[in-house]
């Protein structure tokens, strides 16, 4: 294996990086190239976890008419008045459905519609059965146990809210509202590129295992991902890949600068190649571009390298095309370093971490301990390019996982 | 419609409950009934998310044998002693395949195994490619661009815990090691009798509203829910429900002290009621027995009080049964209340509340509001039996949604 013969500025095999974008400048690329998507109709029941285009409106007053906020009796509060233990009053049960006569009661469950001229609920601890009638043996006010219209919702209220996911609570009141569609954000539809790893001991493996790894991160962050039609050449894979109706094309492995790594040289002759080296470890190989109007991200082949760049910039871009908050998705948490964290001043290092007793130990240096250190952390530290890490005390911001 | 004549004492109906078994009751009824499941062996692909049974073990050492950690030349480190820009030496370039020969240089990508004799990797900053031979311009330490054996994960460390969700790295990971099956808890079976509720306009929608609900909570907790096979009467229903292999039956609605609330009766009917009325609000008919040996718990109708008996009850017997943490799974925050929160001395109230500039306020009293509240609400605070709530200035802990 050699190197190419005068090879284009933009191939890095064999040479290395001249320069490497900051992560800064690759996050405003993604920023540039993901707005977000538009909206379409679903059905309710689909409608949960996705982000609303727009709010849906209450159709109309919930409850729609007065009703029994217990199961009772629907009286005459008036009726009522002076009845005790020692002084039950009479009342004729009567059905439900019609006006409720001057004296009378109607049995009611919890939820049922109140008679007209009814005004209030007699409990069942404040009434006796006796044969055909009933007798009250406490005194009602008026709108006592009654829920009246629009008490829980008025109509016209809007359930949830424009920008952030539908939520399980939300969908059930629509539900219970009438509502069957919502308007929503359409889901970004990924394309992957298994373009074959290396940092495992065999290139289908590690190829499965980014595969495995960014399918569920896109799906955790609402796009829906699909590997690409396959071909014979890594350029005409990011061709097929971003046929429409895709959004996204992801490419996974061969960035470096090893002999084989491919996919710069492959997205340069598909497309445009707009980026490619950030000062970033691990991931400092990713490279963005375009290929026929669609964004192509190229993430390293090595699982941990794969998994930090999808997370800093893939996942940012799923996120912003499915109108979510774009920021990191990992609850984060302010804490102290307990063993230094060492890293490269001119990189942001993603340092994967433990949280011992509430203290944050790193899992060796960003770039070593592989996949392993990802599976041993509760979270990562980013520390910035300027810093050369961080000393004991340092008090610094983990994202958990 | 009128009250049933000589009802047995567990009938509530029309009269209300006689007494009501405390929250601790309650709770300690699930711990007794729900043993976690017994374990069962799946694809790795399917294991993540899923509760270990036991730590799957790393094979053989990873990486197995001493590789390339990046990009570059493997040479024989005394080789290079001397080298720089002003002094450089030639090494010569061959192949991978063998062992490399004293005064060589190897072309590896990052990932690839050190050829036999090989001790260091030569970055492509320390190197120059000159035709068939490479000339190092910086001296290499032993040892430095290499990962040895092991280095990542050695043979028979555990990789994830028993009795916790494999997690998306440590699966990714286990993959990456050829690990091709895990051991995990069996999902609980949940069957769903949808014994139709009241607290809304139609019965209808409101048993779809609580189906969907207890769905999408069943399966956050990691259980399967089915709807149980069709019946003429609930009892049947039960009955079938319970049949193999169901692991519990939650039934919901037709709990109360209606004319039609029979799910109790039913459940004494078809098997054994255990327990109905809980000191709780709302959720406070909810039921607890046995068909056959299956545990059935009744909740409530009004999708409120469904919502609220699942999060006790339901929840904690599914995640039990699945061999998770029993407890609540909303991340709790402590907070200040800044809105009184009423509730009633002698019962657990269940109170939806937001989270206004980090403060708590409460969304009504703990029985209003209805699904309209928890779909407005942040979150909830638990009011203890003995308190009549919280006033202002309170410090509280919030379960967030």
């Amino acid at each position: 294996v050699t190197a190419p013969r005068d090879p284009p500025r933009h191939d890095v095999r064999l040479r290395g990086f001249p320069d490497r974008a900051s992560v800064e400048r690759a996050l405003a690329w993604v920023d540039r190239h993901a707005p977000p998507l538009g909206s379409e109709e679903v059905a309710l029941a689909d409608a949960c976890g996705r982000v609303l285009a727009a709010a849906p409106a209450a159709p109309a007053d919930h409850p729609p008419v007065a009703r029994a906020a217990a199961d009772g009796y629907a009286v005459r509060s008036a009726d009522t008045v002076g009845a005790s233990a020692y002084n039950p009053l009479p009342l004729r049960l009567q059905g439900a459905d019609g006006p409720l006569a001057p004296g009378g009661a109607a049995l009611l469950w919890a939820g049922a519609a109140l008679p007209a001229g009814a005004d209030a609920l007699l409990g069942f601890d404040a009434a006796e059965a006796a044969g055909e009638a009933v007798e009250a043996i406490a005194a009602v006010a008026e709108g006592a146990g009654v829920e009246r219209p629009g008490d829980e919702v008025r109509a016209g209220a809007a359930v949830g809210a424009a920008g952030r996911p539908l939520r399980l609570h939300e969908a059930a009141l629509l539900a219970a509202l009438g509502v069957a569609r919502a308007s929503v954000v359409a889901r970004p539809r990924v394309r992957l590129v298994v373009a074959g790893a290396k940092g495992l001991a065999t290139a289908g493996a590690a190829a499965d295992v980014d595969g495995q790894l960014v399918r569920a991160l896109v799906a955790r962050d609402g796009g829906l991902a699909e590997v690409g039609p396959p071909a014979a050449t890594l350029r005409e894979a990011l061709l097929r890949a971003a046929e429409r109706p895709a959004d996204l094309v992801l490419a996974l492995g061969r960035t470096g600068t090893g002999p084989d790594d491919e996919a710069p040289v492959a997205l340069a002759a598909a497309g445009e190649l707009g980026l490619h080296g950030v000062a970033l470890r691990p991931g400092g190989s990713t490279a963005m571009g375009h290929v026929a109007g669609v964004p192509v991200l190229l993430l390293p082949g090595d699982p941990l390298a794969c998994l930090v760049a999808y997370e800093l910039f893939a996942g940012r871009f799923v996120r912003r095309l499915g109108g979510r908050d774009p920021e990191l998705p990992h609850p984060a948490r302010e804490a102290e370093v307990s063993r230094r964290i060492v890293s490269a001043v001119g990189c942001v290092d993603v340092c994967q971490v433990r949280l011992v007793g509430g203290a944050v130990e790193p899992l060796g240096v960003a770039e070593f301990g592989g996949l392993a250190a990802a599976a041993r952390a509760d979270g990562f530290v980013v520390v910035p390019a300027p810093l050369e890490g961080y000393p004991p005390g340092a008090r610094v911001i983990v994202r958990t996982y």
